[in-house]
């Protein structure tokens, strides 16, 4: 593990992410992760594989993830925006973890300059949820970037995949629940078939905010759906779920 | 109201829906109409309509909790098989609903036969759930046909559906989870846009056994998402809000 001071700028916070001791470069101000890149390298652990690949992957955070809730011994992770993807580099220089992380600076639309065909068992994905003109856009441009399909589209991350997975290989997004017949039309224009699907309720009589989806390409029709996630229990503190999630004792 | 004596054959029963007096017939053995057909008619009510079909009604069960529960003047309530269609036919007329609901004996494929283009403002249906040969069939062939697709398929009920709706006009759909990417996927080909979508749970921790799913016909891209269904609370009995559905008092 390198010192932290060289790796980490001034506008910059470091973040433990209860997880082994691991922890995570972030802006200040600025996007910041969330609960669902949380609870997607979360939903995606239980999947065996050799290399696994995060897409759209902001400050590296479902890669860090991945390598502490998983043994998968090959991750790549890939970011659109350099200063971006070289914070992502920091946190795995920072966790000690350059033998098993690999971040690349690059579009993921250019997939074949950075991949082989059929490389990857697992795709994770946290994608910007807004389709480009649809929502109010942020006036930061990072920001705008992480949250809006400016530079990637739903169509471009699911065809991506379905060149990139193995034949069976799993895609595992988060997205909104607003977007799932996008999500579930994508999967299929790519043969790739819903396998699960995991709702994320913020409380109990509250409508989902988000959205778990695994698909696997090539594979048979088979859709199960898990029972209801829900972030917040009656009380207003987080559900012993989200608790042990985070690696949290209650 | 006529008399039930005349109506009711010797191998079938007569319920109370807990409806302002309302009540059905059905066979004593065979497909009996469960919680999916009531949820069904209680996520359909609150959409003002001037005519309503309810395509696959078997008893009638939706048609008749539609005239309960709405102010719809003209219910029209198609089933393929006379038997069936018969025993609904007379629960409409042991209801005294002759003037609003009419019950047809026929096959949806053959729409243009009963039905004018363009003239429902609101399509429910409580479909087969299983595809023909994907599932193990009922030996009793009314059963099997109420519960699998061998004389209408989703993508039947679907395309009909798109062809009988106003512009604007929702089909109102309950299904299996297991079949959302299918509904959705139907739905979008035929121009039928996603609108509405609440998840039934059986209890709190438990995968979902049921969705709900509106959509319009060329409606604009808007999908939301409901709060959680629960049928059944901790404690194992109905849930309030189930109760409330059932207009039963706790």
């Amino acid at each position: 593990m390198s010192s932290n001071a060289a790796l980490v700028h001034d506008d910059e916070s470091v973040d433990d992410l209860q997880l082994g001791g691991l922890c995570l470069i972030q802006k200040k101000k600025g996007f910041r992760f969330g609960v669902d890149a949380v609870l997607l390298a979360d939903f995606a652990k239980g999947i065996r594989s050799k290399r696994t690949l995060d897409l759209c992957t902001g400050t590296g955070i479902a890669a860090v993830l991945l390598a502490g809730k998983t043994d998968t011994p090959a991750i790549d992770a890939l970011e659109i925006q350099p200063d971006i993807a070289d914070m992502a580099a920091r946190s795995v220089r920072m966790n000690g973890l350059e033998n098993r992380i690999a971040v690349t600076a690059g579009d993921l639309r250019e997939y074949d300059k950075f991949y082989p065909k059929r490389a990857f068992d697992v795709i994770t994905c946290n994608p910007p949820y807004a389709e480009a003109g649809r929502a109010l856009m942020s006036s930061d441009y990072t920001d705008a970037v992480s949250r809006h399909e400016i530079k990637c589209t739903l169509d471009d991350v699911v065809r991506v995949s379905s060149q990139l997975l193995k034949n069976g290989g799993h895609l595992v997004m988060v997205h909104r629940p607003s977007r799932i017949a996008d999500v579930l039309g994508a999967m299929r224009l790519y043969e790739i078939e819903p396998k699960r699907i995991r709702m994320v309720y913020p409380r109990i009589n509250k409508p989902p905010n988000l959205v778990l989806i695994d698909g696997a390409y090539k594979g048979g029709r088979e859709l199960k759906f898990l029972p209801p996630l829900f972030v917040f229990d009656e009380n207003g503190g987080s559900s012993r779920e989200i608790d042990e999630i985070y690696g949290r004792c209650k």
